[in-house]
């Protein structure tokens, strides 16, 4: 099978994916478009969003159930109903949380975008950041149930990216978020890909 | 089992779990909280957000996640990892969908929120009311595979409050989205359910 790809050239909603695929040991083609290129591009995508997976030429959007497809091959989509239940709930409060980052990201009005900066700082981050890492310890270092699955390399996957965005520090303070990252990152076919991936923007 | 549906007195997001709660014959408590209500409810919340279902006292949040749990006993959620994952990305594009016209609705800037009107009759909602409509024809009569899924109750659950908050007949010259609604609509359990439901302002 063929697995291409196709995302902008940083981490974000694209950097899960690749990792899934690492972790999977699949050979993908990492078709990466440049900002630039976008506008001349965007028109052609489903839906007009990356990222995009294409599988033996069928092509895939929307990046968290790409991610749950992947998972559910590489037995880290959670062993029953519940524990999948449990996941998908911790995904999309990441996912939350990156689109209050995006949409003061994308704030075009001025005041508009300030304001929403000290929303984000004073009250959404610390709240966010407070409840990731106190689930985390409940979980015994994991998200679920004390256990590797795609909600932690999903958010070890975006975060470097929100950090950018937001420049904040967001594990500052977070020992137990710190310790789920170095475990991520130390899993070997993460660890290969993070020495072989290209080096972007967005990467600390 | 107990069974507390924890959301406001409308339809959307609350709706796709109330079509599989009744579906799936399951006798829930339909917590509805008035809006006036919220501010002094919204720091008792997970996430500050609803819907939330709770399940013999354990509390869930994220919609999506609920409905998926909710789907797979139904076996509304696909009968293998492909089919599943065609369904949540319809799911994911109706989100995105919903999230367009939501962040029209909530700006507060006048400007910003008439051009965000604009985008939103003159580009989004045609463009992505054209794409569901195709892939209904595509899928002889439902999103995906050509029978039912909680794609399927999830676009008709949300889709009233969709039409009231953009105040655009979504179903206007789309006649396959429209046969697609009759049918949710016509499932018996689902009937009983909307025969009974309280009237809120956003059912037509």
């Amino acid at each position: 099978m063929t697995y291409k790809l196709t995302y902008f050239n940083f981490t974000a909603l694209g950097e899960p994916i690749r990792f899934l695929l690492s972790y999977l040991n699949i050979d993908f083609e990492d078709n990466r478009i440049e900002v630039e290129q976008w506008p001349s591009v965007k028109h052609t995508i489903p839906y007009g969003k990356l990222p995009l997976l294409e599988i033996d030429g069928k092509v895939l959007n929307q990046s968290t159930a790409i991610c749950r497809y992947l998972a559910k091959k590489a037995n880290l989509a959670g062993s029953d109903d519940w524990e999948s239940l449990l996941i998908d709930i911790a995904v999309d409060n990441f996912q939350d949380f990156r689109l209050s980052i995006i949409s003061y990201w994308y704030e075009q009005n001025e005041e508009s975008k300030a304001a929403k900066y000290a929303t984000l700082v004073n009250e959404t981050i610390p709240y966010n950041m407070e409840r990731f890492e106190n689930i985390v310890i409940e979980n015994n270092g994991y998200f679920v149930n004390g256990k590797l699955s795609w909600a932690d390399l999903f958010f070890v996957g975006i975060l470097d990216y929100l950090k950018f965005r937001s420049e904040i520090d967001l594990l500052k303070d977070r020992p137990n978020l710190q310790a789920l990252r170095e475990k991520v990152l130390a899993v070997p076919k993460i660890k290969s890909w993070i020495e072989k991936r290209p080096s972007t923007v967005d990467i600390a």
